[in-house]
């Protein structure tokens, strides 16, 4: 029964890590957003108006994904653990290694991060509209689905196998180098076909400030079923039992470092 | 005499140890070959039809598979060597870092792996038929498979230089990142004139599902000769005498670490 | 009260580390700028004349941007922080991390650095005229400020977190990686409508020796601005505080390491 | 006095370890000359015939030359100490830190690696002219002279940097990537003037394969003249005193990691 930190502590809201932590998460979060939103208004400048990517444009997109992810993640990961991303959290937590009141704090400061990173887009290009993600013309919403299920899988199952496992001593570099790598590479599989967030924060700011909301849902439920999926298959099907529960289940939050 | 795991150990069979490494090759190679055949899908679907490369679309697939080749060894460095690749798991055996046993587990896992990942690109992405590996007009195939050889023993030495001579210390990042790097580079030379796979799992899923087979045996015999001269050069030509016979010849192997 | 170095110290404008970090500053902004901006003459050598990017340009310039930041930073890390921006050293010196003598001393060798780079530049190019930076048609002034403060504020954001908060043992690799990525990041969503500076030394040597100046207080209030955010809210916000004070204010300097 | 191993030990051309490192250095350079000269072949195959490179060809061959060097630095850094260029090599050896007789013996092992390259990818091509180096239209030969030597500088500069002052504790991952970096941003400068080999084997194998020798002498007299002057400048400007000198003055070879 890993989930003994789904209840939280009382005395997480207050301690000053928890504020640290979830600051953390603001801060890189916006960062990453506004980097990664931030490469399709620079395509719209560019090319005038939406357009398709073509491969130049999805190799550019999913470098500043992957780029700034790894800064992201990097700033954040002895502070928060790196998460960057709800349905990174929401694998975390349903693999009992988070407790319900940290990822409640994070969802908060992700989600806020990535809306001030689209407002700040728009004010620093003066007035663009964000792009944010739809599914292609094309491609069902079940196919978008889909997709977003198996991209998110392979983020959040090398986040557990690189940032999470560090018991196997991989921590350090290679977490978020991992991290951000997939995350690029999976875009340049599903960019074309529903932009490839794998995060709905990194969605729902610049839908909001946009105000672009079709097919939303996908890039909530999509990703939160990878990470669901990812994590529940990382602790039970391949973390080493060898190691004694209680120092094995551990939340991943900066006092654990 | 390395080879004396070539006869496998009759307990390694029912290791939890085995179990947990052939579902990390499973699960590793599975996100490696959804990102790097779906790569181009994308271009597929930006373009629509199969067509040339160009230099940005070649750009787009040796980012997609250097990049996820990270992510998927990052993954299993620690629980299975991060082989990913029948090729990698030949060298070894040849170089008897490895049982028979566990190179026949890795081999069923790492082509389900790729099997799986090419029907849900199939399913993510409508129906669209993978593409694999051919040979280029204009390629004979000895040519192609000279190309495969080449590039594949870059691969593999670069695997015994960083990940499994880990006595000289540069296990960690570094192996994960030389692999995935040579994997891109070489992709960026031979993809116009074979695909460069250096693998023949990356190969034999999308074939299968695409069930496009000529051509096919270019990619087993290239990367596994490929591997064998590099597993053989590197052991018996590079790797240190000094080190005692019983604690040099350990296999790849997790409890090694 | 974090600023006790702001008067300096009269030692060390003798002292050989002093001399050696500002040659190390130097030397490394030379080798940053002459790349980052020859990457821009090497698009117009290829075109011809000034030109709008494109997604292949701005790729292309990114890349050389974040690949030669991270040899800058990683040759010069542990002799003089690695900063090879007078904005970085601008952020460090408002948290109080470097003496206002040694951040005199970086301001003068990166300056110098810069203009070298981009006079050797000419030289190698048989005359070519510095590119630079310039805010885009269609972008105002204002805008292109907040763009270089949003854009400076994540670059030294990273560098507190990864570089100088290396009390959580992130400094090795991580830092002048994650240092290179964000810049990269950020100039694929700033190139198209400021160019994205985030340096001012970066900016200033080729104004100079191009002798183009419109518009260059833009890529000196707005690294400042960013950096000056940054530093304080990572110093005052994110570190802790647990740390004794006198060994936690210490200036980023080599004998510290 | 630093040049106390310029006369060489008459053992070390017995030595196992000195055997191992010129094979290690001439299978690195083998693999890294592969994938760089290959990456221009690519380029033609898919263009048909030489051609100007543009923007995403440049992008292909510097991540072709970066990422390969990469692997090829980390294959053979803790064995022969990662020079897999002749200027690199020359440049210690004017430091002092590698001994006459074992500059030959990489030399040696450099130049064959290179041209053992260039035939084999003649042969996997089916014939395909290698490309190698020329001075563009345009520049002028002592243009072009210059740009070698600033380009060839920050390389070494950065090998010296990284790889060679490890006393300051950045040898690891941290080497090969800067020097893997600096090449690649090097190559986005200068590969429209003159090509920017920084590296005379790299020229050598594929002239002399392809049999075009035009302005050849630019590639060796540049590399040599910017290493030097790297060499010389790190070692004796930047490099800390404190250390005693006899075990600061190492060679750098295996035995001393």
């Amino acid at each position: 029964m890993p989930r003994r930190y789904a209840i939280g502590r009382a005395d997480e809201a207050t301690h000053p890590d928890s504020a640290r932590a979830t600051l953390s998460e603001f801060l890189s979060t916006f960062m990453f957003v506004f980097a990664a939103e931030g490469s399709l208004l620079a395509l719209n400048k560019m090319y005038g108006g939406d357009h398709g990517l073509g491969a130049p444009g999805l190799v550019l997109v999913a470098l500043a994904h992957a780029l700034a992810l790894f800064a992201a993640v990097a700033s954040s990961l002895n502070v928060s653990g790196g998460h960057i991303n709800p349905a990174v959290t929401f694998g975390t937590l349903v693999a009992g290694r988070v407790s319900l009141v940290r990822a409640l704090y994070y969802w908060v400061a992700q989600l806020l991060g990535a809306i001030v990173a689209a407002l700040l887009l728009r004010l620093a290009t003066d007035g663009m509209r964000p792009v944010g993600f739809t599914v292609a013309v094309g491609v069902g919403n079940l196919n978008a689905l889909l997709m977003e299920i198996v991209l998110t899988f392979g983020l959040v199952y090398t986040v557990f196998a690189t940032a999470i496992d560090h018991k196997r001593g991989t921590l350090g570099t290679i977490a978020p180098l991992a991290i951000a790598f997939i995350l690029g590479a999976n875009i340049l599989v599903g960019g074309p076909f529903d932009g490839a967030s794998m995060n709905p924060a990194r969605a729902f700011g610049p839908a909001l400030v946009g105000w672009r909301w079709n097919n939303h849902w996908v890039y909530w439920l999509g990703p939160f079923t990878g990470a669901a999926i990812a994590g529940l298959i990382y602790e039970f099907g391949i973390i080493q039992p060898e190691v004694p529960v209680h120092t094995h289940h551990q939340p991943l939050a900066p006092e654990d470092y």
